[in-house]
């Protein structure tokens, strides 16, 4: 409250930065924090808010005064074909043919939300479970056999691009419709080694933001960015401690998560910033403190997702 | 050593310290300690130590100059049942019965050690299964099927009353006889969520107490103490932080867990306080530190358990 | 690279450090590392590097100008036995026999690495399906079935011995071939009930380190050391202090698991006790703190090894 209330020039109370909240036109509040927020590229997941739903990702760049690019969601594509009644054949075709033409229409990676789903435990495909569950009619993809022959046919068209997009994986912490044994991001080990050459970014993480960063340690294809857990918990250093005690600086990426909630864009953007300062003060001399810093703001993002290319 | 010491006004060694306890009467030597914690209300896990060992939950109050009052502990009413040799519709009925006169018995809140018996990854309740268990003649509640039976039958009748007992459910450590990978807070989801209306205490916690916090961040009927872990976990004040990291300072509960040793509740109190200090001056002013410590230490535990209108 | 700068008296960045171990006879580069480590003894695995490999210990005790003794890996004697195309009952046998001589051959203790073959959720042995796994010829002893017979095997034998040596577990991270989730310590709770004589010492442990020292606070007969962790992981102070959260100092003993990479020698034993120095400092009077130090670095491995007895 008293950060939002600094940039509103208001009193440092509830009541008043929500009276703020209330007076102001809805774009130009939520352009206000994005615009507070330096951002020079947003990468968006288009399944969430659901589709109709929310700013579309190109408008979300004409609020920030950004550039701006999505991020494919497997599971929404799933659903469009579950909308649609398809069988299992049409289904996976479908998202085989999204993802492999995911670069030409303009998306920067793929992301998966199957640990609020059916958990990180992904089994080998098997197509006749896959059916079963499909001879239910589910609107919604979650049963654990379906999602993940759909999230094998992924990755599968994506690597066999040869050029395959980073694909984000939502691990650890969210909302309570989660399960959060199964979101623990070491359970992908095996999906991490059968897609050697595939980007893995892991997402949020926390409690588990040590196992997400031993494997950014142990494997190249492995990076990890904390989002959610910078803006909603409250010991910002600590999690960027943890995220680096073993994964280098060239593999964690800033990121905040934010949705529908544009206050969050702002809170994240100052909290990581705080935090790298801390922190990266901590272990490296100014010079080097600052390159790290700027990589994990900056350019590992480019990098990765390529968006000096574009 | 040091602290225990000063309370008692001797040299500062574990020598002097063990020929003063030694050398004093035990009510007295309790009675010191306990009144030196400055509590308000003492409630009392009625099952432990068992039945007819140690001091009941009335004298604790005596010793300690405050109100008691009791905690049902659902393994201790089951196995009155084993011992009387119920069968098992008449071992179901014996707890749904004390369950739903729990409050007009005079107890506060329920409390389940199932962490210490069949783990919290508690299964929907098989009576077969658990016949199954009975036909063994165990005294001990340690059988699984029986065990989630039973304690199915306890938030049923809880939840039935319409104004359910706060239920207290022990997860990680605690003494070598528990599986420790079988104590992780966030197997209760399932559970938390079918029981929506009733109100879960955390207990102990670690080393999952960033899991206990996510649980109480997520779940508006979630609520953790992070008792046994202060007096035994030397870093009293990380405890604290990482309770806070996600839960809000209305969701956590004082407790010291104290049971047989009467130094433990003294060094409980002492820590937790210290523990507030420090942590709470982090990220608050000076009387939003104060009224949160009010709230964690007093507070909290008078709106839950409804000890303002006894 | 500043601590082997230091160390090497040549310029502090990564290209003079690498100029100057090029430039240096490798006998005489690792001697210089291991010499300012100040160890008294090297308790060395005899299982990695492989045999014929690297260089075995008697001669890791002469670059290091020290006493060594060799560990007795289990799974190298199993595979002798797959190399010699032992039967099962052989097999056992062979493991069974090293084991009951280790002592008389030198031997200061056991190790497994069951973390990296089939998990630490040691299952009781179970012959037949063991030997289904030995009918596919493995040559690598890392079928579960097959590697718990052994282990069992050898933990009997070695708790027959009345006098049985000490047992260490990898637990916890290491490199990309491990499942994190099944190197958790808290899956040996069984194992360590079983063989309640015998000292376990968890080995490495993170990011499972409050988990192995609540092991040690619980069991007489658990010991850790977070080895691994120490030069790897960045904030070293911070994996002592959690691993001293509720084991006891008397419990923790100093390691490198160096090998191969004769700088992490040096950077472990230059981590240790800067973190030692840090974090006993904050709980204890000095001449306290330099007794736990004491034992952490020296006292507790020469009594758990019977060093003094050598």
């Amino acid at each position: 409250m008293r950060a939002l209330a600094e940039l509103f020039g208001c009193e440092p109370s509830e009541e008043a930065v929500f009276a703020h909240r209330r007076a102001t036109d809805p774009d130009a509040y939520a352009a206000t924090l994005l615009r507070a927020t330096g951002t020079e590229w947003l990468l968006i997941d288009d399944g969430f808010p659901a589709p109709g739903e929310g700013v579309a990702w190109e408008a979300m760049g004409d609020l920030a005064g950004c550039r701006s690019a999505p991020v494919m969601r497997i599971e929404r594509v799933g659903e469009e074909g579950l909308a649609a009644g398809d069988e299992l054949d049409a289904l996976r075709e479908r998202v085989r043919d999204a993802v492999a033409a995911a670069r030409a229409s303009g998306f920067v990676g793929l992301k998966t939300v199957a640990a609020y789903r059916s958990g990180l435990d992904v089994q080998p495909p098997d197509a006749a479970a896959a059916d079963a569950v499909l001879a239910d009619a589910p609107r919604r993809l979650a049963g654990k056999a379906l999602l993940e022959v759909l999230l094998d046919d992924a990755l599968a068209a994506n690597a066999a691009t040869g050029e395959p997009l980073p694909v984000q994986v939502h691990c650890g912490f969210g909302d309570s419709d989660l399960f959060l044994p199964r979101a623990d991001p070491t359970l992908l080990g095996p999906l991490i080694e059968r897609y050697a050459t595939t980007p893995f970014v892991l997402l949020h993480c926390y409690p588990f933001v040590r196992q997400a960063g031993w494997l950014a340690h142990v494997y190249g294809n492995v990076f990890l960015d904390v989002s959610l857990t910078i803006p909603h918990v409250w010991r910002h250093a600590e999690m960027v401690r943890e995220a680096l005690e073993l994964a280098p600086a060239s593999k964690l990426l800033y990121a905040s998560d934010a949705a529908r909630t544009p206050e969050l864009y702002f809170l994240a953007a100052r909290g990581w910033r705080a935090a790298l300062a801390e922190v990266l003060a901590e272990a490296l001399e100014p010079e080097e403190a600052e390159a790290a810093a700027r990589r994990i703001l900056r350019g590992n993002a480019i990098a990765l997702y390529g968006l000096d290319r574009r």
